[in-house]
């Protein structure tokens, strides 16, 4: 079966629509879905950047919670933005990292990015990313407890290097093969460039 | 008839597959179209650049030539990378403010954005400008003679500033009333949002 790549960043706005519908999107289509979760904080700060570049530049960041409120709409996504952005995403990316391909990994990312967009719910903090596990019947305890053995850190390490050496500046990115996709609004010419291949 | 309101800039490679499609699209939905040029250069400068943000950051410069081609090739456009990027757009930009309620003004646009992208020509060069203009049929002497009066060039400049005041941080941009929509991608929402309003 052909495939695609999904690489995301749990605070990533954007990033948000895409994780929703990729795995539905691509299943129409025949096409697998390869879940990369990744940090986009250091790639900003090799572009100079401590700061989302939707709060460095207020006037893009204003545009980007009007644009995301109708693409969630047009999506029929809930959306509510959320009261602090962005949300440290490390120990929920690692937690992805882990689930990346286990059988609750793709439900486990989405019900975060929901926690995020739609609850406004804490998602940097362990208690909530527990919560999430929880509510899908995963044993949080021991979860968390892998987050914090080397083997998780230098996934999501390896991962976040991958981006960088494959030309991926921003999420979410879709990669087929070597070619690079960008945004939300290329998912499904994503998809249907896998399912050409 | 609802309107649209089409910003772009003639150095502005998203800009180009936008310009080619608007005027067309937006018939198909009986919205006319309301041609606003402006520059990037001075909205760039504010926020810290000296030059196009895809040439500050070489990865989103790699990725937006290949896209492009990408999009102009689903849209049935030609595309061929030009060799200077970007080019300066002054004059034309001068001429597409008079041309703006001109009945040469979009064909005009149009052509001048299939002399930098498609022929690969110098359209910051006055001759280019000129031969652009006379293919048209418009006495190119006369309205070269007014981009040097002080109306033209205010008009410029209220331009630009009516696209800061308003929002607007990139091209092309539409704007329906106060509805703001960024990038090309957005040109069949946005003449759709014109529609129904």
């Amino acid at each position: 079966m052909p495939s695609l790549q999904f690489w995301f960043e749990l605070a990533s706005t954007y990033s948000y629509p895409a994780a929703m519908r990729v795995e539905t999107r691509a299943a129409e289509h025949g096409v697998t879905v390869d879940w990369r979760p990744f940090l986009l904080g250091p790639i900003f700060q090799a572009q100079g950047w401590n700061d989302s570049p939707f709060n460095i530049y207020p006037v893009k960041g204003r545009y980007m919670w009007r644009d995301l409120e109708r693409v969630c709409a047009k999506e029929g996504l809930a959306m509510r933005r959320p009261s602090r952005f962005p949300r440290g995403s490390l120990v929920g990316t690692r937690v992805a990292c882990l689930g990346a391909t286990a059988p609750w990994g793709p439900a486990f990312v989405r019900a975060l990015y929901h926690a995020n967009f739609v609850e406004d719910r804490e998602i940097g903090a362990v208690d909530v990313v527990a919560g999430v596990l929880r509510d899908l019947g995963v044993d949080a305890a021991s979860v968390l407890e892998q987050t914090q053995g080397s083997e998780a850190k230098a996934q999501l390490r390896a991962n976040t290097d991958e981006a960088v050496a494959r030309g991926i500046f921003g999420a979410p990115s879709f990669l087929v093969g070597e070619e690079l996709f960008w945004g939300n609004d290329r998912l499904d010419d994503a998809i249907a460039w896998a399912a050409r291949s």
